[in-house]
């Protein structure tokens, strides 16, 4: 088992990754002492995994609550029903919240505790690679808004992330697949190195193997975890983890949330982020096909709907990370490294936009 | 114009009270440097105080949502319309929220800042005395749920509170006197000075003269600010400040929310929370009879409906101050000093219940 920390003083948490985690009955008593729960899941991921977990949480009184599975359920209905559910279970300020699932039971559940009875505690136990990776990490919480992703939450770190990898045996490729994109925006963000070994590792990871997929999950949690004690409300670097994303929600809002994984999304933003900083002179072609090449072999998308520029730009303008009227990007100076800059040549946005979306 | 502070390290904030504040336009650039707001009321207020304000607030991009009037709207309908309005006004991170209004404005607008965007600042302009005394200080937002009031809330700091007197003398009499419920309430609990002028001053208060509700502003302000400094989160001392509230929620809960203002509901409460006190041998009949006097002097109600102790009961449980299974009340050892307790005799809260509310 991994033992990450997150370093927020008296908001820091620990991130564990292993194998057998939901069923550890000392663990889970460790992480989490609250004696009245109610776990948040949804049909598919209790089915496989909610028995372990209610063995692991052993004798408390425990609450379970499952919400539609689907992006388009992450909005106040599905957040108004666990307040129900938390009302029936008559949960107090004493009680916890254990969000067991994906990105989307994650950021609903945890933005129920940040905000019942003016916030409760929570404990993440993500079964995507996507979210063990990256949503469950780091305290942002939220729902939808039909004008943008996310545009209602809170931070509300939880008590800790259980990231048990042998609930990723189960995903289905797809979600794998989804999940290795915000992998991959590690290594292009942050650390060359994870760029390379992910390059050199991708059949391991594909197939599902338990060490490659743990040291995946440990140095995705890593990077993330030192960008989020730097910056816990993105005032500045946590913006960096954003990169690919604020194209990618724009052809999640345009598309409506339905067809595309959030993941397969940011796969086409990261290399249109690859792709306006070789425009902007920053980095050099081959470096853009290398980044086309990683996603490709993990067939991942490279190519997006035909939205349009001007639709997409639209959506972009609700994007959380405007300042002053102009949308803040985060760009590649190299692979290995980010900035956010609001401070590029519109044209060049406005052409890789409509390079890969159309006019 | 008094000047209060109230110290809670990088979220500490000023509370200005005074008359004639809302159009100081100087006042208002240095609380609120923000260039893009939506100011939130409602239509009542809106005829009587927009206006000046919007002078106040000079040349900035101002956009102006009305939300319903009553406490059966602090719901998150309302919420969800907030949302809508700073969507179409295009707001953004650095943008901020005026309430203008009474306590459900202030809440509910709040509570829209704390969540919009993971949170944006926000100015509390409270018009009632209710507000400028208790609701508009402190960060406490949120809305109610049929299960009980302020279930679904954040903790929330404003970035300054501006009590114009002045608009008092637009209020209708019936929420003065409710508003004097809450500053009666910062006497028992914490000052018997500040009781005794209260009862040498209620004749001037309810003639509204300037002078005394500045002073009774001042006051219940300032000991409002010293526990919340103490105490942010409500993990002990600030519960005090809910003194006649558990059993007033309970109140306002079986009723509907329709009937009864807040500060009316408060009214009962700490009366019953004055007897519940002299039943547990803590105060004489006489601070009693004292506590009536003054609520009654204030035209305020120190009876209520015939709800039942047993319905009572049921609304208490599932108040937040309720640990490990039993509700924590605020009772009064001595008059100017208030308790948390949970070591009650549950026989003697429910003769006080029936007393006051039938079987």
């Amino acid at each position: 088992m991994q033992h990450l920390s997150i370093d927020l003083g008296t908001r820091s948490y620990p991130i564990l990754i292993g194998a057998g985690l939901l069923a550890d009955r000392a663990l889970l008593e460790r992480l989490l002492p609250q004696r009245n729960l109610l776990v948040v899941t949804n049909a598919t991921v209790a089915k496989l995994h909610l028995q372990a977990l209610l063995r692991g949480l052993g004798e408390r009184n425990v609450a379970t609550h499952s919400i539609p599975d689907g992006e388009q359920f992450k909005n106040l209905d599905t957040l108004n029903a666990i307040f129900d559910a938390l009302v029936r279970a008559r949960l107090h300020r004493d009680a916890a919240i254990v969000a067991l699932g994906g990105g989307v039971v994650g950021d609903v559940a945890g933005f129920a505790a940040a905000i019942y009875q003016r916030g409760i505690a929570h404990l993440q136990v993500p079964t995507t690679l996507l979210a063990q990776v990256d949503s469950a990490v780091g305290g942002k919480t939220g729902v939808n808004h039909r004008a943008g992703k996310n545009l209602i939450g809170a931070f509300h770190q939880p008590c800790g992330v259980l990231a048990d990898i042998t609930t990723l045996r189960t995903l289905p490729e797809r979600e794998l697949r989804a999940g290795l994109a915000e992998v991959i925006k590690y290594g292009l963000l942050a650390d060359v190195r994870f760029l390379e070994w992910l390059e050199g590792s991708l059949e391991r990871l594909l197939a599902c193997e338990e060490a490659a997929l743990e040291f995946a999950v440990q140095r995705s949690c890593e990077i993330k975890a030192r960008i989020v004690a730097t910056d816990e409300r993105e005032q500045g670097q946590r913006a960096l983890l954003n990169l690919g994303h604020t194209f990618g929600h724009a052809i999640e809002s345009a598309t409506g949330y339905h067809d595309w994984l959030h993941g397969e999304a940011v796969s086409v933003g990261l290399l249109m982020a690859a792709r306006l900083s070789a425009r902007l002179g920053w980095l050099g072609d081959a470096d853009v096909e290398r980044v086309r090449a990683l996603l490709q072999r993990a067939s991942l998308p490279t190519s997006a709907p035909q939205v349009g520029a001007a639709r997409a730009l639209e959506f972009m303008a609700m994007d959380k990370k405007v300042q002053d009227g102009k949308v803040r990007l985060i760009l590649l100076p190299r692979l290995g490294e980010a900035r956010v800059s609001s401070d590029y040549d519109a044209g060049k946005l406005r052409a890789t936009l409509q390079e890969f979306l159309g006019p």
